[in-house]
């Protein structure tokens, strides 16, 4: 017997409508080349609906794919809002990676036309002609310098958006339709396409609202740092509409010094970013105002608490700490102060914020022994896997891994986790950059951390390299501070009392800068590579 | 094309994992006639597996409807968890209802088997034999001291959860099947039964934890006043689960004294009841320590000034308006500060929260004029419809009211409301009791706070009379604040300043009480009744 509730799709237009009868006043403020643009909720959701008559002006056929190449940008939230919403699928792509993961990923989800920042158009339409199923290229003019050729695949958007005659009629969905997709960075094999639903998008931005997770409130400004050509920015931008908050994009302007003045000059109270973009900050944090932050989200990878602990004497409040990725949406986990934790002293609360934390409402974690049988949570580590209504099933197109699924269709990770007895998560690597020496493993994650919090280092980086003895041993690079010595002996000195000695390294190489992955994470795959290369001496 | 996402559905076995894993530490303590009983969430779960396992030995029928008489105690938690994680719909029912509503809805509702608190079985046994759907009748022993009769109908709880000899397994549903049945309380016409599903009790409780609505967390202590028969009490107990909060429930002792010293020794935090509730303790509000509320919740109808003013004094926190109905799972709007109110004084403040405020995410309201098309946001009247997936979109069983919702889906509310230009909800009345006088409404509502508000009047109602001359007139039923004199001349002084001077009633009737529904309610039905009946001179 069925329940006799409304039907009520949890999809994007139900998001559309909500900001656009209580919050149509509230703000999107997009950084631009000139200045800044500023538009309310119901200039966004206005010109989303005509956005959607010029997809169906230009035949794109409903589930087609439509490529998106953009910065956080007013423009990027409109293509958000109405590809979904007319029964397409928004694919945003990161133009920092190679052409060939681009032509592959372009190829693979067999995008229709692409949406492009006239700032990346350089980056982009070189590429044109090894992208067969793409018809049409519409130009985004973000104040970029680059001409654009003559060539009648190319149109410009706020040309096509002032064309149509009316918005689009409201497209019926169901619920389990795709709306987005977005291809996982590929550090291994392949890049993999990860197929969000409209019921996936809704429900994880409403998990984001709880107070227990980002808690974002009507009464927020949120600046989401993590690109909207990523996991949907964290599913920031949806969390924001549905909340009521004000959003402020930093378009192109992403360094250092744009984004502290971002947060600062619109009073942000939440934005959320990898841990290399915290530190970038780190130098600024004296000389701008930022005591409207009341959270600071650093995801991606581990959170040393020497940052944290940068950034709570810099600002007043330590970053928080939360897992996922592409695969889940992301957000799967957020640290979090819990009544357990009532009476700790402000280094300890920071210790707690350090840690991913618990699973969000609705989603679980566990974690498993080799033979794939979970193990209680008592601090023993083995593989994180993740199940609920926000993470995948499955890969979209060619899957090269369906071993990434259990046979009862938990997502397997590729993380090595613990959980404490109430679940709180500890990462404790990726599985394949573990390094195995003598037969114990070592975490190249904790070690890293550790070396971080030397006073004279800014970055490292751990990579297993071969050893006739040892199997594996650990190489650090390491990134000393600017004009401030490091002494190798010094630093060996310092991890003595923070780790065990057979986890210390024998090499240290000293780089100018760790390379990052596309988005911003340590590429261990290209220190391997400089190592293979013979580039440095393993 | 369908979005690769989990399967996962929307379901009460999800909550129960949740609080089992995350949560199974934190406490449910019920009041007993004895003292207190303390359980943690894991002791509750465990138990409503055994319980599941006690259905099945009962042979109760997947989808066959488990009627309760109970108050709000940890049994009853039990049984919301076991009865639709096992594929069997529970139905609350109020004890309250006269004889033949109750048999009524044991008929319509076809209810399998009853589980009756003790101390209620002297109001239950008697209807028996006049409820032919009801195989057994298993008893809840909550310290009541009513002799049980010998029959083999009846069973007790305990001993049947010692005799099952294992838990029972998941039963898989889909997250559309029902879970819960609930009538209305049947003002006018019969009770109406509304059918909420997995999905809707899920998606409920996680609005719920909105930092923008009730913000229920891990750090809270959740009272919940409002009777589990009701609503499924608001959805609180559930929201609970999914936050991982502490939750107390008073058992029996609903006396203003036991409730201000539950309040009070277990620190509250938050708390919903109707506004008659949180009246009725106002003279003890100096007496007890309530410093731990944060948020108390008045449901069920309008909210005086005046008494949120009281409670401001007494705690330091004014009260919080919500709206909502049996049809609406029940929460749809809940009051809040928003960025708009930033620099109010705490009058204004107050005034803010006394009106029911904006709808929760997901759910939207429109208010519509007599053609029942849609008006502006802008003050103007009208009746008020909501839409979303908690609310209902049909009856179960015999609907005598098709004209409940409209062709579109949304539900008629019967409640007159009006939307300000941000969506902020005001109920001007219920639509059945304006009063029409000389071709203009007045509302009992606003005329009734107006009453309240003088210092010497406890109650107030007001009723329609017929009038030969206007129509209609109001007439005041109004009980006076304890040993103190109430001048009906006075009264309508105050008035004059405060409403037009034709809505001043010319009848004011003194009463000892204002007769309440089963739900709290002031019962105009009974009102009306009385001016019948001839028992007061209308």
């Amino acid at each position: 017997m069925r329940g006799l509730m409304q039907h009520a799709p949890l999809d994007v237009a139900t998001l559309m409508r909500r900001v656009e009868q209580l919050f149509a006043h509230k703000r999107v403020i997009t950084a631009t080349a000139t200045g800044e643009n500023v538009a309310t909720w119901a200039d966004v959701v206005t010109r989303a609906r005509r956005l959607a008559a010029v997809l169906d002006a230009l035949h794109v056929p409903h589930q087609a794919r439509v490529g998106t190449f953009g910065w956080n940008s007013q423009r990027h939230v409109e293509l958000y809002l109405a590809v979904p919403s007319g029964g397409r699928i928004l694919h945003t792509l990161n133009h920092r990676l190679f052409d060939d993961e681009l032509t592959y990923i372009v190829a693979d989800a067999a995008d229709d036309v692409l949406f492009v920042d006239r700032s990346l158009m350089p980056r982009v339409w070189p590429l044109v002609d090894r992208l067969p199923t793409v018809r049409r290229v519409v130009v985004m003019d973000d104040g970029g310098a680059a001409e654009l050729p003559a060539d009648p695949r190319i149109a410009d958007y706020e040309e096509l958006l002032a064309g149509v005659r009316a918005p689009a009629s409201p497209t019926a969905v169901d619920e389990s339709d795709a709306a987005s997709l977005c291809y996982t960075s590929g550090t291994t094999g392949r890049p993999k396409g990860v197929l969000y639903s409209h019921r996936s998008i809704v429900l994880h931005a409403l998990m984001l609202l709880g107070v227990d997770n980002f808690a974002i409130s009507e009464r927020d400004v949120v600046l989401p740092i993590v690109p909207m050509f990523h996991v949907n920015a964290w599913g920031l931008p949806y969390a924001a509409m549905l909340a009521g908050a004000d959003l402020v994009l930093p378009g192109p302007a992403m360094s250092p010094e744009a984004l502290a003045a971002q947060l600062s000059r619109h009073r942000v109270t939440f934005s959320g970013a990898v841990a290399t973009v915290w530190r970038s900050l780190l130098p600024l944090l004296g000389t701008v105002d930022l005591s409207s932050l009341r959270m600071v989200v650093s995801g991606g990878g581990a959170l040393p608490d020497s940052l944290s602990k940068a950034w709570q004497d810099g600002t007043g409040i330590p970053l928080t700490n939360a897992w996922g990725m592409t695969e889940t949406s992301p957000v799967v986990t957020c640290a979090r102060l819990s009544s357990a934790h009532e009476g700790l002293d402000a280094d300890a609360r920071r210790e707690v914020l350090r840690k991913p934390g618990p699973p969000l409402p609705l989603t679980e974690i566990r974690i498993v022994d080799e033979a794939g049988a979970p193990v209680e949570p008592d601090g023993t580590p083995g593989e994180l896997q993740a199940y609920g209504p926000t993470i995948a099933a499955a890969y979209f197109g060619a899957d090269p891994s369906p071993s990434s699924f259990t046979a009862d269709g938990w997502l397997r990770t590729g993380d090595v986790g613990a959980l404490d007895r109430h679940r709180y998560l500890e990462i404790i690597d990726r599985t394949k950059d573990m390094v195995k020496s003598g037969g114990e493993w070592i975490s190249s994650v904790l070690l890293e951390n550790e070396i971080m919090a030397h006073p004279a280092v800014h970055e490292a980086a751990v990579i297993a390299i071969d050893d006739e003895r040892w199997g594996e041993r650990p190489l650090a690079f390491v990134v000393p501070v600017a004009d401030r010595p490091l002494d190798e002996n010094d630093l060996r000195a310092h991890l003595a009392g923070r780790v065990a000695s057979w986890w210390i390294p024998e090499k240290i190489l000293i780089l100018d800068e760790i390379p990052k992955t596309a988005t911003g994470k340590f590429s261990k795959v290209s220190l391997r590579a400089l190592v293979r290369d013979g580039e440095v001496a393993g």
